[in-house]
């Protein structure tokens, strides 16, 4: 069994996927745009976005293995629907995004943005520290990504809230179904956490009725995707004061334009897509599993129901 | 059992205490320079910092409870040295150094001081997150705040190292001591964190030889105190790049004064002496106790050896 496997993403190492790969298979050929296999040798498309021709000369494609944990990157006009299709969420991502998800929460319940803020305009006016049980974090999403955020700010001692679509329940966390119970978590949240796929039920999410359901001074932290957040609603929400500060990680446009309204506001941090990603040394026991999973013919792990779209 | 306590403090609430106490005494008197008590009546002194005339109006009094893990902000020539003198290190201080010490380790560790600074310029430029295990920590002070902040960070996956003046053990910790152990572990360190406490030992210890010690491009957070940090050495290791940016929690003026050289660089984050603080409804049994104790004329908790300077 030897995989010709495709790579193609503009954010994951190809080289560190080659050395990964070559630990899991003896033998194996790894094409990209520069160097290129045969395309009809090529059975594994590994990658994170679609090339601009989309995949149509790998007429031999076994299976589509996206590098992310979610594949709105991908336009599902451009996606070949008789080869599967699998998403990643391995170990290192889920930690990846925990960890995000910890650094941007206690930023804004210890006031370090405020203090960022307070150090270039050469101001020390102390704010007395409070303890993380009098902080409220409301996680949106409870998929294997968001519940691991939500017991991981448990076991830090937050007061955690969790919102899904279907019923969940998780160890010390209150968790709310539907919508009725979105508009109940949301006022009892002083951060919340946006961990969602982003479906057709999930796009712009991030609205004018949303904010008006959540309390005065919230602080909100977008892990999920650009499409979640309608940006005029945010940024009204942002003006009346609404929302206190964000950070976004995501944006609808990646990267974000140079002259988005979004960038250089005090109540605003961007980062570039970082929450998480899948280290190949770590992930790739996931993907040789796939690989070998395509090639016998089997079904993949976390394979994508495009209708649902995760 | 009516104890008649005077409370002193910039930072403290004295709203707060006084509420606090009463769920421990049923009888108290509870004096402030702004609403005193008879002088002579008063046996417990309850202060972050001495008054400018010192405690020697008060000729009764039984101990002097800090309110502070350190007393360093204590001029000990303003120290009546035959009465006792305790500090406070309870479970909310602990808590709340060790949350600000994983608030900034993650903030360099998931270089959000980079994003900071990208957000102001417009800029995004993707970086890898890494796991925290590939991240190193070494703390300066293994006692009990030092000990929990090592452990804390160990608990979150980080590389910990620690180092104190007497032999320390704990479970995971790679511990070293005495200067040489000092010269060993710091080239081993990404990240510093300082909690030591401020004696003639520790003070200037943050200096050019120090950092001469450390790798190119090392984070510094100094929970400890101002006199620990030369500032004319630390200006020097940021401007060569020998420390890529720091976390100043304490200064050896506080406030800050707005001219100061520290205040908006990019490379230096300052917060106003916010790292811990004893929270009255949480810290009030420990206060009390050392109340009891010193009104039945027994040793105090946490009793200061003024000689050591802790």
């Amino acid at each position: 069994m030897t995989p010709h496997i495709y790579f193609n993403s503009d954010i994951d190492s190809p080289v560190e996927w080659r050395d990964a790969l070559a630990t899991e298979f003896r033998a194996f050929t790894f094409s990209t745009a520069e160097a290129m296999d045969s395309p009809d040798a090529v059975d594994i498309a590994l990658i994170w976005q679609l090339p601009p021709q989309g995949l149509k000369q790998f007429r031999n494609l076994r299976a589509i293995l996206c590098l992310g944990a979610g594949i709105s990157q991908l336009d599902p006009s451009l996606l070949p629907c008789h080869v599967p299709l699998a998403r990643l969420v391995d170990d290192s991502l889920t930690r990846t995004m925990v960890d995000y998800a910890k650094t941007a929460v206690y930023r804004f319940h210890r006031a370090f943005h405020i203090f960022e803020q307070q150090s270039r305009e050469r101001t020390w006016q102390f704010r007395p520290p409070t303890l993380t049980r009098d902080t409220s974090v409301g996680v949106l999403g409870l998929g294997e990504i968001g519940s691991s955020v939500a017991k991981a700010l448990g076991d830090e001692g937050f007061c955690v809230h969790g919102w899904s679509r279907t019923a969940k329940q998780l160890a010390g966390i209150n968790t709310y179904l539907g919508w009725g119970g979105l508009w109940q978590m949301l006022p009892r949240c002083k951060i919340i956490v946006n961990v969602l796929p982003l479906t057709d039920a999930t796009r712009a999410i991030l609205s004018s009725e949303f904010f008006s359901h959540c309390r005065d001074g919230v602080y909100l932290i977008n892990m999920g995707r650009g499409g979640h957040l309608v940006e005029q609603d945010f940024l009204a929400a942002l003006d009346s004061r609404r929302i206190a500060a964000a950070t976004l990680d995501v944006a609808s446009v990646e990267p974000l334009p140079p002259m988005d309204a979004l960038w250089n506001r005090p109540d605003v941090l961007i980062t570039p897509h970082v929450a998480g990603i899948s280290i190949p040394r770590v992930a790739v026991r996931k993907v040789a599993e796939n690989i070998r999973r395509a090639l016998a013919g089997q079904p993949l792990l976390q394979q994508v129901d495009l209708a649902r779209g995760y």
